[in-house]
């Protein structure tokens, strides 16, 4: 299979099982024909799940990487073969591979991407989620929990990836970067967001808005939207969460009162807008390769979804096009 | 008007103006008629307003603080007569006042509840906020913005007015007291977090229920769920903003399909459900006497309703009764 563009998909680690993840490997290769796959896992499952062998390279490691695990003790555990650690090292080493799809623990991932994929010029990765925008847009957030306790040139390290990254996959060509604070006053923040706006604010290299609420998180104020991971984490789980509490609430609503249809239409027109499953699609930045994090609960629509995205990146079109 | 309970209103600081404020406090007075108030601000614009004056003690203090003053340097400036601080000067000092109501500056409030109201062994407030809870129920969130920077000792020191709290509000004996962190498991969280984890686990006189994550702050896992200011803050005002941007969506969607009033209907549910007015008051907590901090753009009926949960406390009902 030499030469033709390959994407490489770690199958444990998912909360839904490896069936799921290899079922979502079916679905992306049904759709890219152009495309071929590396699957990393339980050899014989993979062997004997129906997908099209012709078109798959398959790496036997079995041992999956709960969040329960010590990343770093696994990493030099010699003993057990971790299927995220060889996924990476595989995406780092071939050549045609164009990135990385994993739905198993953020702590492994950073772990190895450090090992393998790390730009020579960073310290650590950021894991950035891309936000629905109510303008049509996006907004990119970054870090979502990759990296925690930031001091301020860290934030302002991610400022300029989050920059990058909008301006190379959406053609933004002065992409606006906002600061995630709790007011939005130059003097409002903790210490480290007080220090990094001032940092923020005398780059001449990056496009600072100031301060960002974390009710405007949705409202496209910003393209790159700054926060250490701790913030960034509740802002991603927070939306989520708020978004499926009132889609519930919604339904309860529809039960109850003989609206049960319209109920249905709004919701899923809510969820077809704010994709949360995507919502929780995480892009490392700062790295040689696109490695896509996906949500462990995701289902095979979305590795498919997640699996475009690395697709159109590496044809250069725009992210979601 | 001796010995009617009192309820103090701050008119200024609210960007809506003081005459929404005052319409308000109209509105308070008629649902309430065994209370009186005292309202700050502009003498002549209380006295010209139509409110009921023989249940009414003014204060004059002409001067609005607003967010982008600094609130220490205002309070030792004795040029102006600024309103919250001679409200909570009267709070501390009538013996009938049996709680304060702001739609103001949050800085200027916790200086002068520093000064004038603070718990002798305390050494800052925290502003908590009572959300709702798809079970039915409601959490309370502490601190949503009034310490930032905290130690672990803060934060378990969160955890014991939080609790207190809900055992006297909500008549609930032993509050379940959770823990915001980017992760359920034990070791997930910054460094704070990660050592407050562990004071909390070691203190016998809280019900700790352990780590939650931000898309669990709507879904009644806890009764407390304690944060720094900063993080809290992101909790809080994200909620609102994820709410508002569905919502809008929502109507949006309505009006291109043709189904606005289905629509509307659900807009309307959702916002009674989860009242965002109140969402927006904030609750002092580790105070002599109560403040409640209403949203800057708070409206009539959100006042009217914030004085009720003041009535129901001193009437030692439930907080929503």
């Amino acid at each position: 299979m030499p030469n033709k563009p390959t994407i490489v998909i770690d199958t444990l680690g998912s909360d839904r099982g490896p069936e799921t993840v290899i079922e979502g490997a079916k679905l992306v290769l049904a759709e890219n024909p152009e495309l071929d796959l590396t699957l990393v896992g339980d050899e014989e499952q993979i062997r004997n799940s129906g997908i099209d062998l012709s078109r798959v390279k398959i790496i036997h490691a079995p041992h999956a990487l709960t969040n329960y695990d010590n990343p770093v003790a696994a990493f030099y555990d010699k003993s057990a073969d971790y299927s995220v650690f060889k996924a990476l090292e595989e995406v780092g080493k071939d050549e045609n591979a164009i990135g990385m799809i994993s739905s198993g623990s953020t702590g492994a991932l950073l772990v190895g991407v450090v090992r393998y994929l790390l730009d020579e010029e960073r310290h650590r990765p950021a894991l950035a989620a891309i936000l629905p925008a109510t303008t049509g847009g996006v907004t990119c957030l970054v870090d979502t929990g990759a990296s925690i306790d930031c001091g301020p040139h860290q934030l302002v390290e991610f400022a300029h990836l989050g920059s990058d990254f909008m301006k190379k996959l959406y053609k933004i060509e002065s992409p606006r970067v906002g600061l995630l604070s709790n007011g939005s006053e130059p003097g409002k923040g903790n210490k480290v967001v007080k220090e990094t706006h001032q940092l923020l604010a005398a780059d001449k290299s990056i496009n600072f808005i100031g301060n960002i609420e974390g009710n405007h998180a949705l409202t496209g104020d910003c393209d790159v939207l700054v926060a250490d991971g701790f913030a960034g984490n509740q802002v991603l789980k927070n939306t989520e969460g708020t978004a499926l509490v009132l889609i519930g609430e919604m339904m309860k609503w529809g039960k109850m009162t003989g609206h049960e249809l319209e109920a249905k239409m709004i919701a899923g027109h809510l969820m077809k807008t704010y994709d949360f499953q995507s919502l929780g699609a995480g892009v490392m930045l700062g790295v040689r390769k696109y490695v896509l994090k996906c949500r462990g609960s995701s289902n095979a629509d979305s590795i498919k979804n997640v699996a475009k995205i690395l697709v159109n990146v590496h044809n250069n079109k725009t992210f979601y096009e």
